[in-house]
């Protein structure tokens, strides 16, 4: 089944410990459809500039991502500037939307149809159109972050409402709710309607929560992270996909799903931008499963 | 198989969110014996004043909790007041060392030939005499905290050395080993000398490190964490006293203490001091058993 994948698309400076890059290919919807394309067909929604290098929107193509709804308009294309200290938080730099302060996403015919969406961190105005634009979605998905939950609430818990699944970090999560304990936290928030939570606890994993299971994940672990950044979006397109390439909502697909995410996650941050996540096959992906289930079967 | 258990017995007062109380039953090796208890014959050393409640010694006795090593001199017993504002870390308001400043374990014959023994968070220099005393010993293991990381490096690196397993938290072992990610601080920790290494995660679970192989465990999820006071403790009790029940060291058993060290932590934290453990049977553990399964297994 095909997943539809809405978010920004970005040139990028980052810095971390291990070094530096400058203008390389970002955004949510990058690095997610390059994590979801080991799995399904991907379907990216988006806007650059024109400054936007030819060679990344070759790379897309390349990887059979659809570019129908991704526009090419006047102007320059989004840039974070952003610099890790320690490799768990971002101190942004710079942030300058250029052409992304203008996106409202139209959606083709064939997009439309699209069985699985997966809504990145963006405006939950704009999130709320593209989800009135599908038509017969099997299931839908958003993340979000600590920007949106203070200055768009009520949007954004519209949206929550209105998705089936919803990618959250634990600060984003107390922050939510007001609960400190983080399963307290997680309840009330699966209480505004989504049908699964999934929580992002970076190198302590992820738990996924239903009203019917729990299920927790650990980290992969990775002894040298070279660059964070669009972990967790790599995280959410592994996991979309993976449940894209099934079609049902199982408690095992689920789990698998889990794992696969982790396991997209662990790539991405082994790079800058999309380097790793551009060279893995399934079979590399096939080899860390592996790994996990050995370090939690029991 | 034996466990002998060397560490505090204190009577103190934690005031958390949910209540306080004043001289209540506390130390490591108190919360590491109650949580052995229900696996293996446990033996505790220790010293008290003459101000312990005797009902606290029954309890121990009751237990089946060999108590020829728990020495009561004259004198009061040592005191920890503490004050959790969050839950996740405590500050210490008073501590009284009491009759613990003299304490210096001299093993009975019994003690000396336990197969397994568990060194709680003392001063390094009185975990060397110990393990010197012991006899045959199948496997050893110590917890330490930061405190003797600064202040007694040398010899707590000779204990940790003198070890097959070290517990020990993730904060403390970025201190030992001044490296960030935790993977590479925990191999860098591995390499002084240990056969295993136990990682404590607080509510994002712990994990178990060797030379073969890598084993997470989530935390047992908790709703209301009434007191998390001794629970580092009480999953080194369930752990050590799983492993003594079986009397091996192999992956397999090593991975099962790893979730019976879980289940019998997120009990402890269930009520101030004791009280949850101590009411507690081998089926309320078996219980919370099948329920990490679930939560783990893909």
């Amino acid at each position: 089944m095909s997943l539809l994948i809405v978010g920004s698309i970005a040139l990028d400076n980052v810095e971390t410990p291990h070094g530096k890059v400058v203008h390389s290919l970002g955004g949510s919807a990058i690095f997610t459809s390059m994590a979801s394309k080991n799995f399904c067909r991907s379907n990216i929604v988006g806007i650059v500039g024109e400054d936007f290098p030819k060679e990344h929107l070759k790379l897309l193509t390349d990887n059979e991502i659809d570019t129908q709804d991704l526009k090419v308009v006047s102007g320059k294309t989004f840039h974070w500037d952003g610099k890790y200290n320690n490799l768990n938080k971002a101190e942004t730099l710079d942030t300058q939307l250029n052409v992304f302060a203008d996106f409202d996403p139209q959606l083709c015919e064939d997009n439309k149809k699209c069985d699985y969406l997966f809504l990145g961190n963006i405006d939950p105005i704009l999130q709320l159109r593209v989800l009135k634009q599908m038509d017969k979605t099997k299931i839908t998905a958003c993340d979000t972050m600590n920007f949106w939950i203070s200055g768009s609430r009520s949007k954004l818990v519209e949206v929550i409402n209105n998705v089936d699944i919803l990618f959250i970090n634990e600060d984003e999560l107390r922050m939510l709710t007001g609960a400190q304990n983080i399963f307290e936290a997680v309840q009330k928030t699966k209480e505004m309607g989504p049908k699964l939570i999934v929580v992002k606890r970076g190198e302590n994993g992820s738990f996924a929560y239903s009203d019917e299971f729990i299920f927790f994940a650990p980290a992969y672990p990775i002894r040298k992270v070279i660059d964070p950044t669009g972990a967790g979006d790599s995280f959410a397109g592994g996991f979309m996909g993976y449940l894209a390439s099934v079609g049902n909502f199982e408690e095992i697909t689920i789990k698998k799903a889990m794992i696969f995410g982790t396991i997209t996650a662990s790539f991405c941050v082994e790079s800058f931008s999309v380097n790793k996540l551009k060279e893995i096959s399934i079979d590399d992906i096939l080899v860390r499963k592996e790994v996990i289930e050995r370090s939690i079967q029991f």
